[in-house]
């Protein structure tokens, strides 16, 4: 529990890290920010710190979890099929113009895990679809972006479901104030030394060019082929837009782009996923050729047999990261049911989507080009957990031999 | 004073009266809305009745005056020219699309009457040129669109000074809800018998097609020609996508299109104008073939001189509209300071845009055409009011005759 002061404190810190570090939001900029209505109070840090940093127009779009439940109760049927692409393409337009991106996360994991999985997941495809052209933007690391989390109650509560509405909030954020590296006396100075502690990994395991990694534990054993000049990424970075930002707050995690077509064995998911506003748990899935051919889930098979099925690249792999299990999310011990935090707490794959700028000399080269070198693609960009303390993670060189990366989910060598 | 559960249903009614009678929704349509975030539960009642409508999607957008106002205390000097022409254009898409609109008003009537008058009238200017394309579709009646309100705390302070907080909030929402007629067994049916009231009204308007109104009271001596083949208006009408709506809740006014080139004289305004979070009160100014040459007010003239200032047809009318000073809006008593309100306790003209809708046989015309039968262009459209218990109004008929049309402020003869 911290006090009311104090929690305003860290909470324009948050704000202050999360324009200064997360999207370091150059002078003219418009910023774009999407975020649940109890987010309001962080968002009005996030613009104040903006403006202060000369931003030029900060323009919030505000989510409500009871206008969105207020269609899946009422609206007709085919309303599923639409999604608000006027919406999205004028994103995609200020994108284009220079405008950096903040997201805001907090809502409610399981918000629609009542609703008719067939609607979730053809509302999800709609939106996808329409939200394409700005996605890309952001997958090809056009612009500054960030994500940074806000607690609300209704996530609260299932992060601490026997705790009071009051006491599940405040430990929420408390938890969100220590990941993201608010509460020590120079969050700036933390961050900087984070970031150069993720760099010296990334630049490490790029000079080692693995070809594949080899997980293994209970219930899994999965080779990861990397993708032909595929490039580690961590901590901050430069946009193409020439800004260095930081596009997670909190990442814990190095990460690279998988060869689509050479992952092959079986995986156990360590963590439920939760995805959208709905529940996947017990995943366990079969890769053949890089696709996957054998699907299971105790809970929301329904809708992870939906995602599977968006398109030829969402059964295949965007993303493969390691996360040491001692990282300070994980240490937390907390599940957080959100994928920002629950993935920067354990070693993970994505489904989908690959990031350009997880590949070497990409300049020049056509999308085709690209995807021949193996690097996936698709309307979605899905991570889920597979890292634990029981899981190894050897390296395949590429003349074959074979060195061990991670042990009980640590780092087998420092860098 | 209302209770608590009797606030929620006249909220209810207020939310289906919006989507029923404002829009008149169509099934399959999406729906944007505009609102203060004090406007939540609001918002969230006509969500709801949308969908139940059969609306598709229903997009919200927040407005905060706290972020508001940081921009002016935090930003770079140059910001204030910039919008978000990104986002203007998507909605613009939107209604293209076959979206319908709905604003929600009850911000701060006086929030930025601090600020810079030259930043706020920089700012205004930006957004009223991104805007255009959207609010071309909006006056041109292409799509559906209604205007609500919803009491705010800060609004509430401005109207009932004196009272407390809650009990501020709680009278403004009474005499919203009496003007909005949800107070009455069926509202609707009251909507009916209202919208057939004010159509008759317009219709014995159009029938006489005079050539001019002249309005006499203290410090008001003004002759308004009228458009060549104007159209009276007044409650429902049909926008030209067919769907027959109410664009304003409340509505008193039969309004027309004036003659950009014929308006002669000088007029008082009989209301201060709250305009875009700036006051300016003790208007007097004086028309020469239509233009405004001459100028005074006793506070914001600096704030009247830029919109003035804003284009060509800033300083000609767009619209004269007559409403009796018996309203049930007048007749309350409340200074609302706001223009859906106080516009329809009084006759009033406006600076700016006209409506196509009030003009005829527009199908085939050029804008150029339309304009040149007297319809005036510009970017802005604004209300002030000029009518009160003191004001008669002649109508000058097309051969040079006069008869008596409002006397003391009322209609001289019954329809
Ligand atoms: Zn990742
Ligand atoms: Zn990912
Ligand atoms: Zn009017
Ligand atoms: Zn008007």
């Amino acid at each position: 529990m911290t006090s009311s002061s104090s929690h305003d404190r860290l909470l324009d810190r948050l704000g202050e890290v999360a324009v200064r570090i997360g999207l370091n939001i150059a002078p003219g900029q418009q910023l774009l920010i999407t975020a649940p209505l109890d987010a309001v109070p962080l968002v009005r840090r996030i613009t104040e710190h903006a403006y202060r940093a000369r931003a030029s127009l900060v323009t919030p779009f505000f989510s409500d979890d009871e206008m969105t439940l207020a269609r899946f109760h009422h609206a007709p049927d085919a309303a599923f099929d639409v999604a608000a692409g006027w919406l999205q393409g004028g994103m995609a337009n200020a994108y284009r113009d220079g405008a950096a991106r903040m997201a805001i996360t907090g809502g409610n994991p399981v918000l629609l895990s009542n609703e008719d999985p067939d609607r979730v997941a053809r509302a999800n495809k709609a939106s996808s679809l329409a939200g394409r052209p700005a996605m890309e933007l952001i997958t090809n690391f056009a612009i500054n972006w960030n994500i940074v989390a806000c607690a609300t109650p209704a996530w609260a509560a299932q992060v601490f479901p026997d705790d009071a509405p009051d006491v599940a909030l405040a430990r929420l954020w408390d938890a969100i104030f220590l990941a993201s590296r608010v509460t020590v006396d120079d969050p700036v100075a933390a961050w900087t030394e984070h970031n150069t502690t993720l760099h010296r990994r990334a630049d490490w395991l790029n000079e080692r060019r693995f070809a594949a990694l080899h997980f293994t534990g209970p219930g899994t054993d999965l080779t990861v082929g990397l993708a032909d000049g595929h490039a580690w990424a961590g901590g901050s970075e430069p946009a193409r837009n020439g800004i260095v930002c930081n596009p997670n707050i909190p990442t814990e995690e190095v990460f690279t782009t998988p060869h689509a077509l050479r992952v092959e064995g079986h995986v156990r998911a360590t963590k439920p996923l939760f995805h959208q506003g709905t529940l996947i748990d017990g995943i366990e899935v079969r890769f053949e050729g890089g696709r996957i051919v054998e699907t299971h889930a105790t809970r929301g098979l329904p809708v992870l047999e939906r995602i599977l099925a968006t398109d030829e690249g969402a059964s295949r792999l965007g993303e493969v990261a390691l996360v040491p299990h001692s990282s300070p999310i994980s240490r937390s011990g907390i599940l957080f049911r959100n994928t920002l935090f629950d993935e920067n707490a354990s070693s993970h794959i994505a489904l989908g989507q690959a990031y350009t700028k997880c590949m070497l000399d990409t300049d020049g080269q056509t999308p085709e080009q690209i995807v021949a070198r193996g690097a996936n693609s698709s309307f979605i960009h899905i991570d889920w957990m597979i890292g634990s303390a029981e899981i190894n993670v050897d390296a395949i060189t590429q003349d074959g031999g074979r060195e061990p990366l991670m042990r009980h989910g640590e780092w087998a060598n420092p860098v």
